[in-house]
């Protein structure tokens, strides 16, 4: 795959409701982020869920001949509606009933509420499929919020008629606000390019901002095409794009009951993509890698408490599963962590990370580790030319790359995370207060 | 294994240095947690390794026909000392070179420290060896503190002399206190009971506080009896307490480089342990596994930034892994320690964090939750007769049961965790400066 290009980055920071200061280097969206995609329209509404006056409800309605894909969490505990989903896909692809509208609600996960649970998602479905005229097997729903609490049914089902009437397709700015719960800015991100001849166009929206070490997927992504992309392939590309972006991040790893990634294709632009060896595979393949990172990084950049963004790489290991226990290992560090956060170069606490790994066997001898272009451990033990004052300075900045170089193969695998600060904990705190 | 008795809880904190109120339930040593045992003297100094004036520096000397056991961190990146101390371990075993005295230093932990790092640690030892006048094998080296810093061997070596001049068996209290780095309190216990006819002393002193999820062992703890005990019978009853009790505590899930848990046996009284199934070989296990429950239980108590105290049971399982996997999943989540810290019965958190553990099956509909006598999940669902109020006052307590039955199996682990606060992330933001 080539070169994602330039993610812009702002040197700003934004303060939510609460007086946190959260989010690096991340501005809301810009109509370049939210480029509408034919046959896909989005409505929200401000249901009252958890909180008054909050955009708390979105619907997203697909029309053509559309295809959907998803990729879900691996939390046993997966809520309700993520059941749900897994079957109406998997209903879509056989028993040829396209999805018609995807139906999200912030406030309330319905995860751990049993049997219950499950019925009060079809509800809601249900009810959509009724304002639309299909039948409930065509909606996906989504729920994302507290756990353990049962899903106000007639507060949703109340507020749909307000997101049905403000549809169209030029609202993903809307919709990325729609979908958020402790994220502090909306996420969105759009990409436009040419596959032989005809625009295509990629837009997507993405919500953190806790409870996220997503395994499959983060807590809630959404992506649209215009292109026309058989089910099978379909599949296909939303694996490979989940593993190379929301699978490689973490703020806090914790596994979210939730998680969901849905790649939606509504057939407008024909760019003959036949199967994977199409050329036309390849280059959307490319576009919805960088696109789906673009979204991930996102989620980190405003996880909860952010001040810093950390790129973990770990390369010349002997597989990629290796280089990526090695790599989470250090980005789930608390200790890590909050050296971050202090931009104290406490680097110690990196190789300690990496000693502990999940791994089979490690080298300790053959260890380097590089903190952007500074040379900190040389071969296990502390760069003789090392200087504090270096480290320093490279973790006083907003971003930092950890590189270890494990020295013992040539496999290579990135984790992108943010430091752990006060703020986390206070955000975590007093979530539900 | 009987009953460990009941371990006095004082509902009082202390608050240290920097005004960080921590330890949950626990005060400093008395006269019963630090009786003297024969043949094993201690001494101290204020050597000035990384802060004036504090005690820093520890010397143990052993006496008499003793033998020396000691479980280890398995962290790779394990420090210099603890190499060397399973060398000196090895040879005092196979060459009859017994062990004579043990030296601690804190502010440094001579991690990640390269060749440099062992050949330091050597030389301590060669200084102590000389004043003691025995071989430098018969020193077992142990540091604490910052991780990839040069040990400050001239530092330590000029605190020698003042920690020998005050050397006596009645000096465990200070003993605590020397090995102390972000503890508030010193942790020390003793106990006293008779092994036919004959009495016997068993004390111990431990240290946290942060980077615990010892894995062998705690950071660093010491515990001598007076008892006679063949090495090969030290082993195993080091190994089966090191597994009861520091193997079973979590702060933040960073396993140290230095967890080192040392047993010495002074060989002053012959109780006649000649097997494993010698009647007091059992007796003498059960006191050690208390003692040693009770010096991990102190660590977790004085865990960076707690306020509470969590034991987390899973309970009817597969296997003894299999539970040990569930409750450490729920002990390391960060937003389960932070919801405890807030009091805040965010229940959902614990069954997301039983959802992601890493096993291989888990039949969510069979689980259960009870917060102390609190039935919260039922049958893998919200159980109906919950009402929030009741998980509101337990989580408003400083001690919490967190039962988990996994209607499963009949195996049973205990993991004992604290909250996760904002303190936490004050002080390790800001260890070093």
């Amino acid at each position: 795959m080539g070169e994602c290009g330039s993610v812009s980055l702002f040197y700003n920071r934004f303060t939510n409701d609460e007086g946190f200061v959260m989010a690096v280097n991340l501005y809301p969206p810009g109509a370049e982020d939210t480029r509408p995609v034919a046959g896909v329209r989005l409505g929200f509404a401000r249901a009252g869920i958890r909180r008054p006056n909050r955009k708390d409800l979105l619907v997203i309605t697909l029309d053509g001949e559309v295809t959907v894909s998803g990729v879900f969490t691996r939390n046993r505990f997966f809520a309700a509606p993520v059941a749900i989903c897994r079957e109406h896909i998997d209903l879509a692809g056989k028993a040829g009933m396209p999805i018609k509208a995807l139906l999200v609600n912030t406030g309330n996960a319905n995860a751990g509420t049993g049997e219950k649970g499950y019925a009060d998602a079809m509800a809601v479905c249900l009810a959509l499929a009724g304002f639309l005229g299909c039948r409930k097997e065509q909606i996906l729903p989504f729920s994302t919020g507290v756990i353990l609490e049962p899903l106000p049914v007639d507060t949703i089902v109340a507020g749909l008629p307000v997101a049905l009437e403000n549809l169209k397709e030029d609202n993903w700015a809307a919709a990325a606000e729609a979908i958020m719960t402790t994220d502090t800015i909306p996420k969105a991100a759009s990409r436009q390019f040419f596959i032989d001849g005809q625009p295509v166009t990629l837009t997507g929206i993405s919500k953190g901002a806790g409870m996220i070490r997503p395994n499959m997927a983060t807590m809630l992504a959404y992506v649209a095409t215009d292109a026309r992309v058989p089910q099978a392939l379909l599949d296909g590309l939303l694996k490979e794009a989940a593993d190379l972006s929301f699978n490689c991040i973490t703020v806090d790893g914790d596994t979210s009951t939730n998680d969901s990634f849905i790649l939606v294709a509504s057939g407008a632009v024909d760019i003959g993509i036949e199967s994977a060896d199409s050329p036309s595979y390849a280059l959307l393949r490319d576009q919805l890698v960088c696109l789906s990172r673009e979204l991930a990084q996102k989620v980190v950049r405003d996880g909860e408490g952010a001040s810093k963004f950390m790129t973990i790489l770990v390369e010349n290991g002997p597989t990629v599963e290796y280089c990526r226990a090695v790599a989470y290992s250090v980005a789930h560090s608390p200790l890590v962590k909050t050296a971050f956060y202090a931009s104290d170069p406490n680097l110690g606490r990196i190789l300690a990370a990496v000693g502990y790994a999940d791994v089979e066997e490690l080298d300790v001898g053959r260890v380097n580790l590089y903190l952007d272009d500074i040379w900190v451990v040389r071969d296990g033990g502390r760069n003789p030319d090392y200087r504090e004052e270096d480290g320093l300075r490279v973790m006083q900045q907003s971003e930092i790359l950890v590189r270890i170089d494990l020295g013992s193969g040539s496999a290579v695998a990135t984790v992108w995370t943010c430091d752990f600060s006060h703020d986390y904990v206070s955000i975590n705190a007093e979530y539900r207060s």
